[in-house]
């Protein structure tokens, strides 16, 4: 993946997608929270050619998503778990899954998110505070306290914004 | 981008990621929920070859996320304007700027999300119908009515999951 230049080092967004924004990547991590934990289940799962798969997983525990664990000495065995900020994740995920499953009717859902008593859950962000939704309360990004120039005038231009 | 197995043709976060799943889309719908419409400011903001972007942005057409509006016609010029389709991706563009924040100590931050009188909001996946968070629901995901047997397989597996 190619790195990107300081402005976008910048932005948390671009920082995001750099570290799981390959195909590759994101569909471990959804086989990770489906409970897998093993490179022959992974591999099994996606259809993924070993070599490459190898170097996603180096690149995930590396980028501190998944941590490698021995599970047996002889013969060497490890598997793979997410940390906790792979678990942080898993809510790019559900958004992922709600922005698809709004698009399909009822009937031609593959899979549904459900409660404990098995009910319908729709996922949708709001603002842990107060509970409103972002779009109530007009959210929008600000320069923070370590904004660069690039990230400001990025932002400026958001508020002159066309759309 | 490689198109995956019918498995996964099966699972929608499979699909959203296969639509958006690459660094230059998603940077382009960032740019585009910053205001961005013209292919020149699209250009400038990512320092992306123009033969690069111009096949980003017309795959992004084709998956229904942008729409290509003529704004002038002598000499016609076009911009490129966020769909419904591509507005709803939002949430996950924003989950993603929740995952690396909460990943920065405050003074570091470059970026803060504020509703209008500028107070810090931080965003959190909740059930629409009851407000409640989905670690709080025990939230799963279970097979929809169009599940094959992949899927079944899939989501069964989870329900032994490891984790």
């Amino acid at each position: 993946m190619r790195r990107k230049s300081f402005e976008d080092a910048e932005c948390p967004i671009a920082r995001g997608i750099d570290q799981v924004g390959d195909w590759w990547s994101l569909l471990i991590l959804r086989d990770a929270f489906d409970g897998l934990t093993r490179f022959d289940q992974f591999e099994r799962s996606l259809g993924i050619a070993p070599g490459m798969l190898t170097r996603r997983l180096r690149g995930l525990v590396e980028d501190g998503l998944l941590t490698r664990v021995a599970y047996s000495q002889r013969p060497p065995r490890h598997d793979y778990r997410l940390t906790e900020r792979g678990k942080a994740l898993r809510p790019v995920l559900i958004a992922l899954y709600a922005w698809q499953n709004r698009l399909t009717p009822e009937a031609d859902r593959t899979m549904v998110l459900v409660d404990r008593d098995g009910v319908t859950v729709d996922p949708v962000l709001v603002d842990r505070r107060t509970g409103k939704s972002l779009g109530e309360l007009g959210a929008r990004f600000v320069p923070g306290p370590a904004a660069g120039d690039g990230m400001r005038r990025r932002l400026d231009r958001h508020s002159e914004g066309t759309s």
